[in-house]
């Protein structure tokens, strides 16, 4: 199986938390993370592999990696990647609109290395590293599912809408677990100390349930 | 400067916290333990990088790796040291008798890799790191002095000998911080809940004081 690196480069808000741990839910013991701080380093170490020094830098073997970055010319294929093959996933929240970041940051700094994209849509830091294990696994990008800008109900009479895309696996959503409820606290529908189970969420994201 | 790779290979005994940590001090952010596994990650990320993958396998760039090997034909020079190289040390504590294991599990898996050697002496993992650090810093092998088989005086009726190598500065031996205290306590000389301070076990060696 092939290495998942998320290069670091925002604090570690609940947001990205929540965003780290998804995707280490996926990619387990093979998620290394770049550019971390050494007071990160043991929150970090909770979820993968920890290190110190950026992507850019450190002494990876250039032939094994692919940076995935949305201005590559060609997409990301299960040929590709080989058991040690290192994925590389820009750390950057936010990025509705495409400013060309991973570049500015990653991709313009590693000679030597692939360029691959995973489609138009701007996806989030767990939703990017979903796509690459999807294809790791053997599936091909058209083969793969996602909803843009999704829409969440919260109750009757509100939603919140995610400027991104989020994929979908077997017609199910694959949202961050846990974000829906850190966005209902932030906006008060929700007390601190309520805890929404993944499970209660899966059912909300299948309206089958509204939450409390 | 360059990186220190420790393969950790033992469990992460009081005494081999004591090695890493003092290698930690002389290596800062720039060491990285590799081998470790998910529930060792945390602890160790208290004193560096953390890979859960074996340097044997782990896709660094293998033209920067330097394996240190007590079997090696060459030994250890500044000019063979580049900002990024990768100088890896075997994390075996207790070879007391050179048994080849440096060779056995890390140097027969890694083709393409530079092997050296720095002398006959058997180092601990901290004094092979540190011997590597004065090297990587331009020291030559015959300017490092060292102490085969230290005799520490623990009270006027009896001593420890450490049956390794302790490598010296300006005179001084750089024995690992709290290993005496941890022997004494061990041995029962100490009580559990005494500490005895760095300062303290610096005097103690340099035999101007006798540990309480």
């Amino acid at each position: 199986m092939p290495y998942l690196v998320i290069e670091h480069l925002e604090e570690i808000s609940n947001w990205v938390w929540l965003e780290y741990r998804h995707a280490s839910e996926w990619w387990k013991n093979k998620l290394i993370f770049t550019n971390v701080l050494p007071e990160e380093r043991e929150k970090l170490a909770k979820l993968g592999s920890v290190i110190g020094e950026s992507v850019t830098r450190f002494p990876f073997d250039r032939s094994k990696i692919i940076v995935l970055d949305l201005q590559a010319e060609e997409e990301l294929k299960p040929e590709d990647i080989d058991d040690d093959t290192i994925i590389v996933v820009g750390g950057i929240l936010g990025d509705a609109v495409p400013r060309g970041r991973t570049k500015e940051f990653i991709t313009s700094k590693m000679k030597g290395v692939k360029v691959r994209h995973i489609g138009k849509p701007q996806f989030s830091i767990d939703g990017a590293s979903i796509v690459a294990k999807l294809i790791a696994d053997g599936r091909r990008l058209e083969e793969i599912e996602y909803e843009e800008n999704p829409t969440i109900k919260l109750d009757e009479f509100s939603e919140i809408t995610l400027h991104y895309a989020v994929p979908k696996l077997d017609g199910k959503l694959l949202l961050t677990p846990g974000l829906i409820e850190l966005q209902k606290r932030e906006l008060g529908y929700t007390e601190a100390d309520e805890e929404i189970s993944d499970e209660e969420l899966i059912e909300f994201f299948e309206g089958k349930r509204e939450l409390a």
